[in-house]
């Protein structure tokens, strides 16, 4: 395609967007409830700015519907529950279906016991972990959240991949809703960073993101799209990306684990991926309004730190991602061009109406 | 001092070196039983080649036992237990001391739950957080081990520590005792590696083990000794580091956490550091036996990937630790002179004999 043919970025507001996610689901089969399910987190996502896991993600779903791989009519089924344990098959069911229901039966445990693990096998994709963290906390529970992924990481010392991306999120409660929020992947980045840096022209990368095919880390993105994910920092995000497949895949007992597991870009069959969720109820440590306290004061002392030369401040987890929120609910989220053909292309295949949109120069 | 003066390193059998520290303990006021149960853990780090958090922390401890910053005669105190969570004050005891009265709980809380956490406040320096781990994992129950430490660390985009080097450890249960084990610092180095490499004379350190006093990464090991240590790849390890703070210090509810913790080089007031300690039983999820298998089976998938350029094998969490000790056990651990001549200080300080040494060329 010439450069003058590249269909134009958009911007459309969250509530369109949702809309149209929904409709397009619908029409695939998916039931309203469900439908709506899925549209709320990746549209959260795609206001968080974490474009990887928003709204470009839809075509990749209903490519898995179609064909067969994931259930969308399935919320799943408890296989076992054991004191705090929870063992939850889902059946393939959709992951923003299964999610919630996993997430429920963390808080209701440790809401009963202190704390809790619920893990969930047989399982889709379910957005970011950082929406199910959040879910956890805000019922006044620290969450855990933790999913294993496709093979697209070498472990350390590797040049063939072992392991996925593997992310763990940790969210805070908050008075106010939301509060300190991590959702890291195991790799020093995300796939999708690799495919927006194509879709933007760039031709490199930073030092740590990937590696070829030798194993050795590479900044030139056409050697990194050829090679791996590099785990972060090196040996330790291979260890970081090890426990995470122990505390989903290994713990939740189905017949795949780890190297067995697909992505959400593979066909042919189903993803098959692992989901944790962990509560902690705090009120069981100290008082919730003691927790708060600590917490603001704690995270003021860390961002009182001089910055460092070239930057003005210090952020942390979360502080991102709630300023794209604030800003992208007021303007609108842009898609780019990569993304927004893909969103066309489904809105024509099941005659569902493009959200409106505002062409960006 | 001339190179010709320096004390030359010396190997030291670890039963040997292990009587050394208890009979130092017990004449520095260490009741003989508590005396064990620091030599022990310490031993064993200098067994695994984890040299920082070895027989080289002895002088340390006793200064801190000394200048009375550290209680040697308490194992601390149950503040509360509240179904799986349990809050301990370690009262300032050796955190050898505490640490194993805690593991006990979290086992205990975890065969009664399934899962558990329990956490110390006014506690000490442990040592490595691998042997606490290990202490739960071998109870057949996976055991995650985290605490804070003295600021060393600026978070992602600063220039002044905010955060320790606060390690996470997580060890799983193997039929032979030993399996998995993954302890890393959330930052890329412990403290102690640039120690070791200012006493070995080098001049230099890998990119990413710290920063200098802009903040900004080097390589060079003299702005780095007046520089901070780096988080883990940047903002993800500041996020990690923050994760350990909240599950430890945050939630144990001491009048201390996060930058007012000292370390153990600290003096002049008590290190007051934090410790969690998790609990999660295997066998709530599936059967033991079928746990190792999958773990077996897995982790040989994962070394099975062909080695990057320069390697020629892939290693995971753990290996290469028990490969050192496999030769320690053997030929005795080896002391390098910058960290032999304090333990001889200390003998003729408390006129206990010196272990047999063997020197080296």
């Amino acid at each position: 395609m010439k450069p003058e043919e590249r269909p134009p970025a958009v911007v459309v507001q969250a509530g369109d967007l949702r809309q149209f996610i929904r409709d397009v689901l619908v029409a695939a089969g998916v039931p309203p409830d469900k439908a709506q399910l899925v549209a709320d987190p990746l549209v959260a996502s795609s206001l968080r700015g974490v474009d990887s896991h928003g709204v470009q993600l839809l075509p990749h779903y209903l490519g898995q519907i179609e064909r067969g791989e994931v259930n969308p009519l399935t919320e799943g089924r408890v296989l076992s529950e054991n004191g705090a344990c929870l063992v939850y098959d889902a059946e393939h069911g959709l992951g923003q279906v299964t999610a919630p229901v996993c997430c429920r039966h963390a808080v209701r445990l440790a809401l009963q016991y202190g704390l809790s693990m619920v893990v969930a096998r047989e399982a889709n994709h379910f957005g970011a972990a950082a929406y199910w963290g959040q879910a956890i906390s805000r019922e006044g529970l620290i969450g855990i959240v933790m999913c294993d992924a496709s093979m697209q990481v070498p472990p350390w010392q590797g040049r063939e991949a072992r392991l996925g991306t593997n992310p763990i999120c940790v969210s805070v409660p908050h008075p106010e809703g939301e509060g300190w929020l991590l959702d890291m992947a195991t790799t020093t980045a995300a796939y999708g960073k690799l495919e927006q840096a194509l879709l933007r022209g760039e031709k490199t990368i930073p030092y740590g993101w990937a590696v070829d095919r030798e194993g050795v880390p590479t900044t030139d993105l056409e050697e990194a799209l050829k090679g791996l994910l590099m785990p972060l920092g090196g040996y330790k995000g291979t260890g970081l990306a090890m426990m995470v497949e122990i505390l989903t895949g290994v713990l939740a007992g189905g017949p795949v684990y780890g190297t067995q597991v697909t992505g959400v870009r593979h066909r042919g069959r189903p993803m098959r991926c692992n989901h944790t969720f962990m509560a902690i109820d705090v009120r069981r440590f100290l008082p919730l309004e003691q927790f708060y306290q600590r917490m603001e004061a704690w995270i003021r002392d860390v961002k009182s730190a001089a910055p460092a030369k070239g930057y003005h401040e210090v952020l942390v987890a979360g502080d991102p991602e709630r300023r794209f929120e604030e800003r992208r609910r007021r303007e609108g989220i842009p898609i780019v061009a990569g993304h927004w053909e893909p969103l066309v292309r489904l809105a024509r295949r099941y005659g569902v109406p493009l959200p409106p949109s505002r062409t960006v120069a």
